[in-house]
């Protein structure tokens, strides 16, 4: 038993955002009912393949895993406030994908409609498992939820299908993904049915990626295409599709960010339910390239547009970056599995820095507009006239047609309850602090959690905990990476951090009874963070951190040309609360100072200093950026 | 008569390389007997248009411009150092691009061979009237120095086609060229042979330019085209060619940078033969924008790869820009001619500016290999592993298959004689300071001129003046916007230099007799240059200047990671002169700080300041950047 339900001012109303807004737009989006927006045709591609609507298919070869997203946000949703309309209405959408299934299990509206000739073809492009990989990961959220089998049945028989057609058996194709969502999602699927079939099915996905001959030239060569491939580097076409060596031979992140993201995910559930060694090490190693080389003090992965991919260790532009919600939020989901490999603060640091800051920031704040590119550095002139940064927008953006974001926020917000906590037999890892209210199996007894705090504007955090009967048992409270002076108590009785804490968590084994209470205080002085000085666009800058809230500037509260205000090494950073701000937001001022444009004139050279004029400096929280008056952003400040 | 000659260890030896190394390879080029270099095939395309050889035209539709060049350059070579064996081959190229003409003047081998029935169909694209350009450059420079007519009658020939061909008149075709290098070429055209038909048709093609219907619009039309052009901004689609608005409505510099530089220079050619005052203002306006907002230290002009172009005020990378050679040559161009519209000294200063620093660093110091973009910071592995930077190349080339870069450069050096002096009636203006020994005529006298200088490393200038017979004329030195205590000697007789200067010049009227001497003393301490703050990517640092010259880092002198050196305000600057390195160079040494990246181990954010580590910066001329080992380089400095 294992119920989270999020109470927390914070994340609830963006949950509540997700029901009221995202899920209903989304919606209407999946039927084309949005006036001005780009048509989805979605839920129409899933009538037409069932042969109920005639028409054409329309969209992107993935356009059905909207739905699945879509179904999955559902599914969480229903978790967190049960809806029976919304509920009939995800039923339905439900018997229809199981019409538009084929016979033999085949389940995808583009090559049932358009190419039937070609399915299985062209693994590396045409997205069919990264479908599928959606739409197991739907089922099985919608049966953990709903109980209802129905999705979680048609999944499975596509799944079955799959490993009927791919595998290093003799009558098989020896193929694997394009993109590597179904190796996650094959994953939950073993989990949620206990089939090892499935389980097998990720591994020989991932043990087979990379190998040669590759699988990539021989379907190319069987399907008589001798186009170059659009990629290409020094390890050859596919690191863009991590592809590229086996594995367990990759050393460092490369190629697009998202789909890394999902493959080192799958990569860590693997170690973990294999026990693989050797996978975990891999795990190891690419996670310390990403989060030591390759990751924005936002969370946020992937440095450059083209192939909206990772470039290489420490080039992390802040102005020209791709950063898109969907690689924070797969960073979100590895750091997790990393969680389940070893019970370590660097992960939660890295999964608390993208949940507050890189992911968030990809939806406004009323859930209404969203950002794929999650940049650090906003000079909206540029962005709309220079080319190689319009893929920046400086603005959220309604809907887009390739829709991967928004609902991949849904379902991530949705299931927020899932990143709070982790129990490994008799030890209960708290992994985030926001207010719940709970119930575990820890030890063999159903525990209720009660958490409370004001975070992340306050580090004080109450964890009630009540087991049904008295029983030892370990609680290890995480001491974030960002707090230098955090104290415990329990019961009001301080306990010696110092000598309980390993890896960033605090361990505390005592017989825990009814009402017992632990209080973490987590002092948020503002801090200013530099970055390593191999990152070159961030020497002499500062970046303001409060808790594990990264800040940032923005034009409306500190007027243009953001980056020639200089913040003096010894200014106060002081801290209010602004209750009716931004939905309620910590907002730190300093004074600082600003290098006088006006006294520069028309001259472009000069040899000698110009004045600078005081100013008070005005930082809000990055992920609320841009719901004001659009205009400039900046993290890093220079410091003077 | 005007006769200069260059003794200038600086440029002599620039003249040697272009004569000895530029001119014979281009030539091996032309007639693709480089091995491993991209084919070039100008030559072979000329004698299969003259009917000579059988084959393809291969190429761009430009192609025949490379010859143009050639010559030209090979004409001012000539005039600096005599050569019958090398006149000889350039009379029998003129003789064989004689025979490629058609009986009605036409000359393009491209269309003659390819497309004989698309001639003058797609003004915008195709470049007839650019390649038309560069040979009538080549022809009045090879008439001026040879004085043989040959080309220019040829020259002469197609313009009278061009002239029938384009204009107002009902029975002609309303349209203009696409690429302006033939408004500037029209003007020399005309004063080579002072007929006013070339004068007129250049200031047709500049008046017509961007009127509305747009000419553009109605070839295109006319040719049933209906793609989408591939820029378009808010303009619309012509900016590309600065043909979105008359050209006397243009206020700020936009689309591609080279073709902006030719129109302007045109512009002011027109304003100062025709006395055009709204050409005048149209210039000056375009000169304010371009030289004190859009236009980098170097001299370097074009901030964005995309259409190698222009992209708005105040925005400046150093590592994305595109400042192409030919970009700034074409800077040189139009500054020359806005000292003939007015003898400002800012005219001047840009031109020394690009001379010393972004026309010259674009050949490496042997004349064998060269730049298309010259950046101003340079990470190689970003440009090797990021799309957005691989414009930019971390070294200089062999030969671009589209070669504009190398000839023009090499036309520019062998004809530096003619931008150190002009002469108004009776006003004899120095606006460059390089060794020479010159025959000019002044006020009705031939004045022999010698200039001794060990610029641009010492700011000691001698000019000796001897004229016929002694004569009152004024002779006007510039005094360098960069300086700021000039000192001024008439036969060791002090002149007050600040009663006698005005706009940056500094008058001396006398009765002037044989062996009179001007000494001008121009100290030359290093600068620190700051950019006016709405320059973002230079807030907080500097850039180092002596006297004209522009310094930059590299990575051979200072180590790797480059943006990690901090300059104290206080470190003193000291100046060595090296005989030995690149050429004899003065080197900057100075006192400076280094952020210490060995002890940030693995780290990527802190919270904490790390030590600094004392080192000293070595600082070389810009222009001599990528003449040792290939590394980074840098130009503007962080100041601590």
């Amino acid at each position: 038993m294992k119920r989270v339900k999020i109470t927390d001012h914070f994340w609830r109303k963006r949950i509540d955002i997700i029901r009221d807004e995202v899920i209903p737009y989304q919606w209407e989006a999946l039927n084309d009912r949005i006036p001005d927006a780009p048509a989805s045709h979605a839920m129409k591609n899933f009538k037409i393949a069932a042969g109920e609507e005639s028409g054409e298919f329309f969209g992107f070869v993935f356009q059905d895993s909207d739905v699945g997203k879509w179904l999955e946000a559902v599914a969480y949703s229903l978790e967190n406030d049960p809806d029976p309309e919304l509920e009939k209405t995800a039923d339905e959408v439900i018997e229809l994908i199981g019409r538009a299934q084929q016979d033999d299990g085949y389940l995808n509206t583009y090559f049932t409609i358009k190419e039937p000739q070609l399915k299985w073809r062209n693994l590396r492009d045409k997205h069919e498992m990264y479908v599928a990989g959606h739409m197991m990961e739907a089922a099985v959220a919608y049966f953990e939820v709903t109980g209802k089998r129905k999705l979680l049945d048609i999944m499975c028989r596509f799944a079955d299908h799959i490993d009927e057609m791919f595998g290093k058996e003799e009558n098989k194709l020896r193929g694997y993904d394009g993109h590597q969502e179904i190796k996650l999602a094959l994953v939950k699927l073993y989990k949620a049915t206990g089939n090892e079939r499935y389980l097998q099915l990720s591994k020989y996905f991932i043990d087979e990626r990379g190998q040669q001959p590759h699988y990539f030239d021989l379907e190319k060569k069987a399907r008589n295409d001798d186009k170059e491939f659009w990629w290409h580097d020094e390890y050859g076409d596919y690191s863009y599709h991590q592809a590229h060596l086996p594995v367990r031979d990759q050393k460092e992140a490369i190629g697009h960010a998202v789909r890394a993201m999902y493959m080192y995910t799958a990569m860590a559930d693997l170690a973990i339910e294999t026990g693989d060694h050797t996978l975990k090490e891999a795990c190891e190693r690419l996670w310390e390239n990403v989060t030591n080389r390759q990751m924005y003090i936002t969370g946020g992965v992937g440095s450059q547009d083209f192939g909206e991919a990772f470039s290489f260790d420490y080039d992390l532009p802040n102005d020209t970056c791709y950063t898109e919600t969907c690689a924070s939020i797969g960073l979100v989901f590895w750091a997790k599995r990393m969680l389940g490999i070893e019970k370590n603060g660097k992960y939660a640091d890295v999964m608390e820095r993208a949940l507050y800051n890189g992911t968030i920031s990809g939806m406004d704040l009323d859930g209404k507009k969203f950002f794929y590119v999650n940049p650090l550095e906003v000079w909206p002139k540029a962005n709309e006239k220079r080319q190689d940064k319009t893929h920046v927008k400086p603005v959220r953006q309604k809907w887009y047609s390739c829709a991967c974001c928004p609902p991949n926020l849904a379902r991530l917000i949705a299931s927020i309850g899932q990143y709070v906590y982790s129990v490994d037999s008799n030890q209960l890892f708290v992994h985030l602090y926001m207010g719940n209210e709970s119930e575990l199996d820890i030890a063999g007894q159903k525990v209720q959690i009660i958490q409370e705090t004001n975070y992340p504007w306050d580090g004080n955090v109450q964890i009630t905990l009540s087991p049904e009967n008295e029983r030892e048992f370990t609680v290890a409270v995480r001491i974030p990476g960002w707090c230098k002076l955090a104290a415990l108590k329990v019961n009001n009785e301080l306990v010696d951090i110092d000598c309980c804490t390993k890896n960033g968590y605090a361990y505390i084994t005592r017989t825990w009874k009814k009402g017992d209470k632990i209080v973490l205080v987590l002092p948020m002085p503002v801090e200013r963070v530099r970055a390593n000085p191999k990152v070159r666009e961030n020497v002499g800058k500062v970046s303001l951190q409060r808790g594990p809230i990264v800040y940032c500037l923005e034009e409306v509260d500190n007027g243009a040309n953001l980056p020639n205000i200089l913040l003096p090494k010894d200014s106060e950073l002081e801290v209010t609360f602004q209750e009716e701000l931004l939905g309620g937001i910590s907002v730190i001022t300093a004074k600082a100072e600003r290098i006088d444009d006006q006294a520069w004139g028309n001259e472009l050279y000069m040899t000698y200093e110009k004045d600078t004029k005081s100013i008070t400096l005005k930082a809000i929280p990055y992920y609320a950026w841009c719901n004001r008056q659009p205009g400039e952003m900046l993290v890093w400040i220079m410091e003077k």
